[in-house]
Order: structure tokens, then C-alpha cells, then sequence
């Protein structure tokens, strides 16, 4: 799932700091957050059946974050 | 920073086997998903420079995801 376009990828990284941005290094980041994107959600979907909800709620997608300690 | 825009994030959920999908879960998985692109950006871009380099590459990134291990 491509989260973000290649641009605006660029420009995150130009504002974390890099001089340079090799395309390579874009659409290997956007594959990394894309996946990271669908990991997640589907953790949350997960997590709100696992509690017997037909919502996804905020305390979902915290509990996710909570969980991996990150 | 927002990624995505909070009806993206809804369909990523929804993709993912939410029935439904609260506002809030939307917001919070954005400020999740931003905080997450940040700090992965900041590690590519420190590994450049570690590195003695000025371009960011996708070897960069792929150190960062291996480091972080997922």
C-alpha cells in the first residue's frame, strides 16, 4: 500500500535532516510504512473483536501502540 | 505531522476487518502513524551521516528496519 507519495516522503526526510534523497531510499521507506500502516490496523481490528466490539476505537489503536512499546 | 487523511486511515482499517470505525481511532492511529514516519526518517537520516554521507539511501532505511527488527 503506497501510504504516502514518493514527494512528500522526500520532504520528511529533508526535514529529519538528510542533504540527499536517493529514490531507492523513498520507495523503500514508503513499503516500510506502508507495511508498518497495515500491521497496525489490522491489530486494532483485531484487538476491538478480541473485546467483542464491531468499533475500532481509539483505546484500540493506544492499546496497540501500549503493546509494542513503541 | 498528519500522513494520511483521517478517510485513508478509515479504509486501511476498514480493509483490515473493522466493522466500524470511531473518529477518535482515526486521529489517534494518524498521530501514530506521523510519530512513527518521524522517527524512522530522523534514524535514516542520522545513519547517512553516520555513515560519512550526504545522501540518504535505501540501504539506510533497510539498516533502520533491521535494527528496529520488524
Amino acid at each position: 500500500m503506497a501510504v504516502l507519495p514518493l514527494k512528500a516522503i522526500e520532504r520528511l526526510l529533508r526535514k529529519a535532516g538528510a542533504k540527499r534523497v536517493s529514490k531507492g531510499a523513498s520507495v523503500e521507506f514508503a513499503k516500510y510504512l506502508g507495511e508498518f500502516a497495515g500491521e497496525i490496523a489490522s491489530e486494532a481490528a483485531e484487538l476491538a473483536k478480541h473485546s467483542g466490539r464491531q468499533t475500532v476505537t481509539e483505546q484500540d489503536v493506544l492499546m496497540v501502540r501500549k503493546i509494542r512499546r513503541r
